[in-house]
């Protein structure tokens, strides 16, 4: 979908609900409305004028379109309450839309309740991932909040079980996953923020029995999650 | 690495130890290197003599530079040879090689044994591959063999048994796994080919509980690899 002019686009900016994928600007163009996509992380594309006339849905562009997805998150409640036996997955900090996609494939095939992320250093549900994820978005209850660490105890306070999946806890194959649980996947790079780790209840692992030991994120949440589906029989 | 002239390049292309990444070719050349190259399936590249002439080591190109990859792979006998209870994985028409990086890695963090890639409809172990390993691709033993049904065949022989990976098997929880195994993986879009599962001895699958039900690759391998890690213990 394209949002154009200057007050639109600044909106969609802000939005919560809008992943802007690409602000196509003007050349010459230098104002707020860059400096603020610029510090949300959006891809920003100058182009000539005759270009933005051609991509420009009703010509009213003010020199802004932006390329935006409009996915509808839900409220991390529809996710806690959508089963008994809650299977959760929470994102601290995950940047590659790749992953991200991945993780959504498999979190839908191991019947996972949802999957919540957070509003910053987290890369939110935009084009790549939709595609990554190969239909799977329009099935898997996705929230977006402000505050990770907030929702892991209101998490909590639902009775659900909170598990950091790190490389210094518990074997996961001998940690009793059977009653309702959320596991956090920390990035690509920096892994689980160390005040989200305290957050949690445990920290679980996989066995690890290499030298590099360096598991892709989404193909280790795919391991946890399918753990918990074995586990839960 | 780069390869320059024209047989050195033919070489190149010819060998199952290089891979060609990408051929430089002068702009205008329209022979047999070009066909040859096209019909491997090698991104070609047509430039100006004087890229050329600023890419080649020696200026010796006559017209062609290749950037290859010189990965040293290993002989199935090595494999097989590794450990009495092998973990193995073979790879079946996989052509994404963010997906094959992705398993290398996998397979150094569950101890597999090595991985067998077939010549054709299969990715080699290019810089992508090589790059999205995260360095397990220094540490996992690679074979690359003509003909993946005859190195089934030849696995059996020494008392491997065989499994596809596929969605109308046993599930994987429910088969004993700690015996000597190789998991046969298909390629993202076909899948195994049926000539070649019908070679294997059983058909393994995960629990699928969604409705999309498409798992990616190397997540799906990932966490059949590591069901067999938690069936040995």
């Amino acid at each position: 979908m394209k949002i154009e002019g200057k007050n639109s686009v600044l909106e969609a900016l802000r939005s919560d609900n809008v992943t802007v994928n690409t602000l196509f600007c003007e050349r010459g163009k230098a104002d707020g409305v860059i400096s603020f996509a610029r510090q949300k992380g959006v891809k920003i594309s100058f182009v000539d004028k005759s270009v933005l006339d051609k991509i420009s849905p009703s010509q009213k562009h003010q020199g802004y379109v932006a390329d935006v997805t409009d996915f509808e998150y839900c409220q991390t409640e529809d996710i806690i309450s959508a089963s008994e036996q809650s299977l959760i997955v929470v994102l601290d900090g995950l940047n590659d839309p790749h992953n991200f996609g991945s993780i959504i494939r498999v979190c839908e095939c191991a019947g996972a309740d949802g999957i919540i992320i957070g509003k910053n250093r987290q890369v939110a549900v935009n084009d790549t991932v939709v595609r990554v994820s190969a239909g799977a978005a329009s099935h898997v209850r996705i929230a977006r909040v402000g505050n990770i660490n907030n929702t892991i105890k209101q998490l909590q306070q639902s009775g659900v079980w909170v598990y950091a999946l790190d490389m210094d806890g518990q074997e996961i194959t001998t940690v009793d996953m059977k009653g309702p649980v959320a596991i956090v996947v920390g990035g690509e790079g920096e892994g689980i923020s160390s005040l989200t780790k305290k957050c949690c209840d445990g920290v679980v692992s996989l066995k690890l029995k290499g030298k590099v030991n360096s598991l892709n994120a989404s193909v280790a949440c795919g391991i946890a999650l399918y753990e918990v589906v074995r586990q839960r029989g």
